[in-house]
């Protein structure tokens, strides 16, 4: 194919697998284990598919408004996205345009080198300590902008919001994203940081905590100016991303503030209890205050339990990656869910 | 803001008003008048909102085989987006990626220049001749790329395949995106010449034809090779676009080819019998070959026809744009919205 020269070639990112089919215990995206609020389902019944035939409100209005409500912002300070993973993208696409590398740490979320790679972004990354916990003083080198994931992903590790806030108020001539994905499972947001710092960008999303990954729903909240520049670029890419129903949806699942805490409390629980049981077992991991748990075994091979669940339909997830390939991610499901999967290593570990 | 200096500052696309309320009549963004299919709103009615805690195919699956049986080809040939915006901006990315500019028309889909400012692509426009006709020999030249609308927008003004084989068999060394948006209202599409041609994408989208608009589906056909490309950087951005909701309406809407055939004929009745009225009145067009008129008065300005039918709440589309900007583009509605639209143009021209 002649055309080759000037096709963008990369390596993208890999998702972790969706098998389909009954029986199967999926414990490798770190999903919601409960669906979502019940208002999602009644709205979703009352949807009116004729509507359908018309453009949604390219300015996703109502759910920008009702997540400005909830978070005592500004709606124009919210943007709104495909998943997280489109708000990140437009903000490295918007903001990470300097000949300097931007930083973020070794272990954590693999997009951030797969956007770096596809917008051509210089990037430099930073180990984390023997703890598996973010060096602080790293992130204070000439750079070109900063993202880290609060709680860290895949070690579920937190940082207080006074560490980040010294990388926030010691980068100003950056933007610095704060990626929230997890962070409603016990730890705490950056978004009071706002009043203080223009160059922030807080993301968040419905995948995790708010049960609809099915429905790819993101979000930003930043200072009002950072905000219009990532919308002006989200309009010179494509003026209607969230279609009708997600914006409908969405907005009950915000609305339902009680099914939302009481739907954390049982992940935080089950989360506890399980990871009792796998010290129990022998197992070791950073005390995570998010959805999962990572966890290495001193005797066991992760690769050879991963494949061995596997066998047993119980999807974990394992990173083929040097520093992480003796763990495994392990999503919190229902205690039904986790009683399985215990069992399981139960019987492994014995035999 | 100290951080400004690394902003990707653009010039964003500017969509068509979304006004909301009763007794308006909109022809302004080419949305179809009629709804989708029935089994649309079946299966979004029967549509489980437990499964929105899980992710979405990230390969689309099921929607693409279902485009695929539908335009025999490939399962592997289809690349589905959130509209075919969406689907452009990434073909966009991914293949325009030379020194030499990538041509297009003049007066065509304003999005095109915008998507080369925000990445950065460098781009020559053409002009269309007197009968605001597509010149094919100016497409002969050095570039790095080629998108071409047929039928074009918003001229409605098809041209011959048979006339775009040519550019496209003479340009090997770049793709050649043709835009279809309207195609389905009487113009032929070049899917065909796939077997010929690899350096060719064709793209389609739900928003016109099948009365989806709202739920944000577009899709590219090309060769197996090209759309793996795409697939590659779509993965790179974001895994999963497509919610669980576009998946499962979007195959409904696929598989019911009578409705869809009678829809695209009651709108293309509609409009071959406003353009009777209109040239009555003394307005001159392009013969549209898609779901708009695109139309000029000899003794009227747009701009001011615009604004009073405006005030009557009908809206139409005008271009601020030298060369355009005493044309409307009128969307086709309903017989009773056309006729509303044609009453008020009768009354206030006789005025």
């Amino acid at each position: 194919m002649s055309f080759e020269q000037n096709v963008r070639q990369v390596i993208p990112y890999v998702p972790g697998e969706q098998p389909i089919g009954k029986g199967i215990i999926k414990l490798n995206t770190n999903e919601c284990p409960y669906p979502p609020a019940p208002g999602v389902e009644k709205a979703s019944k009352l949807f009116q598919t004729d509507l359908l035939r018309l453009y949604p409100d390219p300015t996703i209005g109502e759910l920008s408004q009702a997540l400005a409500d909830y978070y005592q912002v500004k709606k124009e300070q919210v943007f709104v996205g495909v998943g997280s993973d489109d708000v990140i993208a437009m903000a490295f696409m918007t903001f990470f345009n300097s000949d300097k590398p931007i930083l973020f740490p070794q272990i954590t979320y693999s997009f951030y080198d797969v956007w770096a790679n596809l917008f051509r972004i210089p990037y430099k990354t930073l180990p984390l300590d023997e703890n598996l916990r973010i060096k602080m003083e790293d992130y204070l080198i000439p750079n070109g902008g900063i993202i880290i994931a609060n709680p860290n992903a895949p070690t579920g590790q937190f940082e207080s919001v006074s560490d980040l806030e010294k990388i926030i108020a010691a980068n100003p001539d950056v933007v610095v994203i704060i990626d929230e994905a997890y962070v409603d499972f016990g730890g705490e947001s950056c978004i009071p940081l706002l009043s203080k710092y223009d160059n922030l960008l807080v993301v968040q999303t419905f995948s995790k905590s708010r049960s609809m990954a099915g429905m790819r729903i993101g979000y930003g909240i930043g200072n009002e100016k950072l905000i219009q520049y990532l919308q002006d670029v989200k309009y010179s890419f494509n003026s209607y991303t969230l279609n009708r129903q997600s914006i409908e949806l969405g907005v009950e699942a915000v609305k339902d503030d009680v099914y939302f805490k009481e739907t954390l409390q049982k992940v935080i629980q089950t989360r506890e209890w399980v990871k009792k049981e796998l010290q129990d077992l022998g197992f070791q991991f950073p005390d995570s205050k998010a959805n999962f748990i990572f966890a290495t075994h001193p005797s066991y091979s992760a690769k050879d339990l991963f494949e061995a669940l596997k066998k047993e339909h119980i999807y974990v997830r394992h990173f083929n990656k040097p520093g992480i390939d003796q763990y495994l991610r392990i999503s919190i499901g229902t205690d039904e869910e986790m009683n399985v999967l215990l069992e399981f290593i139960r019987k492994y570990c014995k035999g």
